[in-house]
C-alpha cells in the first residue's frame, strides 16, 4: 500500500489526535467493510521508520522493537455498528463540552487516533510496544481479528501488559465482567382455548421463572480492589402458536453478567441452581477478566494515569477483549475517551477532553523511564 | 346455475347424506375458493320446486313457504381450512368405527350434507325451514357470509328458532362460551444488560401476571340447566429487543372463555379486574349465547333428539355462530355430526353413524307433528 499523498489520516495527523479522530471516523468501517481504513491505517504507520508493520486480513499490527525488557500491547478495534445518519463527523458542544459527535467517536475511534498518533510519535518508548488495529469486533465472536491474529500468528500478540482503548472515560476500567446467555424452557399441553382444561399452559408455568428472576438480588464481588456488579436479566420471552391455542413451550432467554471472581463453569453451574428444577440451555457464553492490577507494570500505569489525570481505576462492566487477552495470561485494561454508555447511539459523541487525557497518559508512560 | 347434468352433488344426494358428504367434500372450498361448491348447492336445491332459492355472493338460501305457524333456520357453512393432504375424502374404519375421512368431514361438510339431503326430501314440512349455506366462517369474522345475509337482506334470516350444524357429536349442544383476548402490558426502562442497574426489566415485571393467570380458578357456571366451563389463559407472551438489552417491554396475551351469564361489558370488566393495576388493551371479542333451551321449539327439539338417541343437550365450549342468532333474538343450539376436538386436525373424521344419527333426528323433529 503506497498511497500516502492521498491517505487523509497523514494530514490529520500533523494537527494531533483530535484532528486524527474525525479523520478516521469520517472513514466510514461498519464491520465487514473496514478495507479502506484498514489501507490507511496501514499506509499511515508504514512511514514510521520505527515501526514494524504486519497486515493480516484487515487488521493491522505495527511493533517497536528496540530490546526492551518489556513489552505492551495496545489494542483497538476499527470496526464500527452500522451508520445512523451520523456521519460526517461534526464538532459539537454538548452540555458545555467540546465534543466529536458521529458515528465509531464513542466506540473506539477516538482510540484508535490516539492510538495513531502515539505510534508515529513514540520512536522511543520506555517499553517496547504492539499497536494493534483489528476488525469485527462488532460481530460475531468467531470473525474477530484478534482471535483471527491470534490463531494465525500468536507471536505478534505477546506481551506482558495490554491496553484496549475501549471507551472508559478516560480513566482505567479493570478487567471485565463475563457474560453467559441461557435459554429457560417450560413445556406442556397445546389444547384449544375453548377447552383449555385439556391442555397445560406453558406460559402459566413461566411465571415461577419469571418470579426467581425479580427476586434475583445480584452480588457485588470485589476482586483485586474493584467492586464488580453483577445481572441476571430475561432479554428475552416468548410463548404462544396462535390466540385459541393453549401453549405448550415458553422460553426465557437470560443473560448473567458475572464478576471476574467466577470461572465460566462456576457461572453456568450458578445459572442451573437459580433455574433448578426447569431445562435449561446454555447458548452463549464468554470469560470474564480479573481487573489484572495487581501486576507490576498495571499498578505502575494506574500510577501514571492517577498522576496524569487525578482518576483510580474502576471495574468494567461490560465484556470487552481483555478477556481475550486474560485468556492468554497477559493482564489487560481498558483505557479510552468516551462514555460507554453513547456506544451505538444514534447521537454518539466524545469530549474532545477525554481524546487529550488518554493521549498524555499513554504518552506520559510510555516515555517515562519506568519508576 | 343450470348445471345438474354435470352437478356431483346431484347424483350422490339419490343415495342419502354419507354419499353427499362425500361429494361436498370432494369439491374443495377452503374460505375465499366457495364458488364452485355453492354453485353446486344452489343448482341442487333449484331442483326442489318446494324451496325458493336465493343467491348472495356464495351464500345460498332456501326457504319453504308453506304458511306455517313457526319458522326454524337451519344453518352450516361451506368453507373450510385449507387442506392438508387430506382431500379427496375416504372411506375409513378407525377405532372400529365406519367414518368418512377428510378436510371438512366434521367442520362441517357433514353437516351441509344432512342439510342438504333434508331440504331435498322435507316437501312439507311440520314447520316453515329456511335451509342457510354460506361462506367465509373459518376466517376473519367481517367477511362471515351469515352476517353478510344479514347486513344485505335481513328478512332472510328471521324465524323461532335456529339449528346450527356444526360438530357436536350428534348430540344438542347449547348456546356457546364468548370469548375475549386482551393484551396485558408492562413497561420497563432499556439499558444495556452489562448495566442492568441502569434500566427496569419489563419481563421481570409480568412475573405477576403470570402468577395471576397461573393461580386463577376458572368458574363453571350453570346457564339453564347447562354447566359451562370457563377458561383464562395466557395464549401469547413477546417481550425482549435482543440478546444484551434489558427490555423495555412485554405483552402478554390472554384469552377469556366466560359462560353465557355474562355479557360481554361484564367479560371486560372481569377481565380487567383480574389483571388490575395493569395496562389492559381488549384486542378482540365475541359475545356468548345462552343456550335458549327454555324456548318452546328448542325444548321440543331436545325431545324430538332424546327419541331419537337417547342424548341430553350438553354446553358448547367453542364460539359458534350461533352467538349471532341469539344477537338477533333467536334461540339456536349447535347440533352436527362429528367430533368437534377433529376439527382443523389433518386427520379430521367424522363416524357415518353421527350422520345417520342427525339426519333422523332432524327429519323425525320436522317431519312429525309439534308434540
Amino acid at each position: 500500500m503506497h498511497q500516502h499523498t492521498t491517505n487523509p489520516l497523514t494530514a490529520a495527523a500533523a494537527h494531533g489526535p483530535i484532528a486524527l479522530t474525525r479523520a478516521v471516523c469520517d472513514i466510514e468501517s461498519v464491520s465487514g467493510n473496514e478495507r479502506e481504513l484498514a489501507d490507511a491505517v496501514e499506509d499511515l504507520l508504514t512511514q514510521a521508520t520505527h515501526l514494524t508493520v504486519t497486515r493480516i486480513g484487515n487488521n493491522v499490527i505495527a511493533r517497536t522493537n528496540l530490546g526492551r525488557d518489556r513489552r505492551v500491547v495496545i489494542a483497538g478495534h476499527l470496526d464500527t455498528v452500522p451508520v445512523a445518519s451520523n456521519l460526517p463527523s461534526e464538532q459539537r458542544t454538548i452540555d458545555g463540552r467540546e465534543c466529536i459527535w458521529g458515528r465509531g467517536t464513542v466506540d473506539m475511534k477516538a482510540g484508535v487516533a490516539v492510538h495513531l498518533a502515539l505510534a508515529l510519535e513514540l520512536d522511543n518508548p520506555h517499553h517496547d510496544i504492539t499497536w494493534c488495529f483489528y476488525d469485527n469486533e462488532e460481530v460475531d465472536a468467531h470473525l474477530n481479528g484478534l482471535g483471527v491474529v491470534h490463531r494465525t500468528q500468536p507471536e505478534l500478540l505477546t506481551g506482558d501488559f495490554a491496553i484496549l482503548g475501549e471507551p472508559s472515560n478516560a480513566i482505567i476500567e479493570g478487567g471485565c465482567n463475563g457474560t453467559l446467555r441461557a435459554v429457560i424452557t417450560t413445556k406442556g399441553i397445546a389444547a384449544h382455548s375453548a377447552r383449555s382444561w385439556m391442555g397445560d399452559n406453558a406460559i402459566h408455568a413461566a411465571a415461577d421463572i419469571l418470579v426467581r428472576l425479580s427476586a434475583y438480588e445480584p452480588a457485588t464481588i470485589t476482586v483485586d480492589g474493584l467492586d464488580y456488579r453483577e445481572g441476571l436479566n430475561a432479554t428475552g420471552i416468548t410463548g404462544g402458536i396462535a390466540g385459541n391455542v393453549i401453549p405448550d413451550l415458553c422460553e426465557v432467554m437470560v443473560n448473567y453478567r458475572y464478576a471476574p471472581s467466577r470461572s465460566l463453569d462456576e457461572a453456568e453451574a450458578h445459572v442451573r441452581s437459580v433455574f433448578h428444577g426447569y431445562e435449561v440451555r446454555i447458548v452463549d457464553k464468554a470469560p470474564a477478566a480479573r481487573p489484572g492490577l495487581d501486576a507490576p507494570m498495571a499498578a505502575d500505569f494506574a500510577k501514571a494515569v492517577r498522576c496524569a489525570t487525578g482518576q483510580q481505576p474502576a471495574p468494567k462492566y461490560g465484556w470487552t477483549d481483555v478477556a481475550r487477552f486474560a485468556e492468554l495470561g497477559i493482564p489487560a485494561v481498558n483505557f479510552g475517551p468516551g462514555n460507554p454508555s453513547l456506544a451505538h447511539h444514534d447521537n454518539e459523541h466524545c469530549p474532545t477532553s477525554d481524546i487529550t487525557a488518554v493521549y498524555n497518559s499513554l504518552k506520559a508512560w510510555l516515555s517515562a523511564p519506568n519508576s
